[in-house]
């Protein structure tokens, strides 16, 4: 019998950036699985708590758990980073699986701000279609980005007047690759950046910074002005951040000025 | 006295996509404040229905429109297509702050999808704050843009592994500042493209294109493909739906074979 599996962008955070979609489909499925990575990175429980307060908003009758323990992943071979994240997804499409199999019923998966952007499920997902054991029928439920959140917190549009935007990581700022980006690019919006690789950019007095930490969260962190004015604020705040709770999420925009 | 003006993100057209958060300020706010083409666009009537269903699931004990005659904009300028755009934004910014001094209390302006996208919400709003003639406290409400709920259609992530996104216009695709972003992205998605530019890239067997139209709403079309070969058929489909509601509205994901 065909299953569903729906993928629920659940937002940055707050339990009202959740659209009607989402809350309708955790209250129709059985149970969700969810990838635990408490075992490893004890700051997670922090935000199982964030996902508790978002189902207990929206999914009033209560909801079922199940947990799903989340693979190594090798983070000390960056020189092939493409294939080191293959790997990590085909461990994790086996574990998943196996949940699947030992719980009857239709499933969903709690992504965190949108499937469609620099999340994992979606391939996740196509994975465990592919390998074929069992029948799911997939869903992708999408969710406010924190990026979208960046923007209204700082009451910001992401684009120049007929221009482009370009979303890119920590990683590809500074490469040659990402470079391409820098020198054409008017608004760049980086996501999954854990070392502020903004620092680095050769010219600081040329760009202006949007900046955005635990958005949707309580204690949300802002800061915005000329890169090189404030980007030793934004580091300091990062770091309190990281220390309050463990870990910190944030992303941010630059335009050149 | 201060007085509330939101921006509030609906999402694409689906009353299901509108978040907790954005149903909560349709229901806390006074009035809406509406741009009013239907004197010059009599299709956009379908649009005003299309809205009237979000509120009317949303908002249950009613609301009230307040309607703002839109300002022409001068389409035959594209010379200097930031001019034109600018002189019209500060007509409709008279028009709004007429409005808003003719009605108290606190409004909303209602944008479809997101209003930090490509949107002239956020630039309308601080252009009635520079203008100073009426004391507003402005709050931008995220909403799900159409790119999302294109890429969920399609069960697409938009970037591939660790690599970059860009967001652009079909004006801007096949100028030359849009032939850099052709010649260095391998994930391009076009907004606002009236004329489907992407019909022009040099190389159309080197794209997939993942295509949507009227997303959100009853009459939704996807094409997905390779551009060289689906092509023919999305101007088709587009044409379809254009005669159908007397408007479209669509976007794309071009990404290198």
């Amino acid at each position: 019998m065909t299953r569903r599996l729906a993928l629920v962008g659940l937002g940055p955070g707050d339990p009202e950036l959740v659209t009607a979609q989402a809350a309708r489909v955790l209250r129709e499925v059985d149970y969700f699985l969810v990838a635990d990575k408490t075992e490893r990175h004890p700051g997670t429980a922090d935000l199982l708590a964030m996902r508790a307060e978002i189902c207990a908003r929206h999914v009033p009758d209560g909801w079922r758990v199940v947990r799903v323990a989340d693979p190594e992943r090798d983070r000390d071979a960056p020189a092939d980073y493409g294939a080191a994240v293959r790997d990590w997804h085909e461990a994790r499409a086996v574990a998943f699986e196996r949940a699947l199999l030992a719980n009857e019923g239709d499933a969903a998966i709690l992504v965190w701000g949108d499937p469609t952007l620099y999340d994992s499920a979606i391939r996740l997902a196509d994975r465990l279609v592919e390998r074929g054991a069992v029948d799911l029928r997939v869903e992708v439920v999408p969710g406010l980005s924190s990026v979208q959140l960046l923007a209204a917190r700082h009451g910001l549009v992401l684009n120049t007047v007929g221009g482009p935007v370009t979303l890119t990581t920590g990683r590809r700022l500074l490469t040659d690759a990402g470079a391409t980006n820098v020198a054409q690019g008017d608004n760049l919006v980086v996501l999954l950046d854990g070392a502020l690789a903004c620092r680095e950019l050769p010219d600081p007095d040329a760009w202006q910074l949007w900046w955005g930490a635990n958005l949707g969260s309580a204690d949300e962190k802002l800061v915005a002005g000329r890169l090189s004015e404030v980007i030793d604020r934004v580091q300091r705040e990062r770091e309190e951040a990281r220390r309050a709770r463990g870990w910190v999420m944030d992303t941010y925009l630059l335009r050149r000025s």
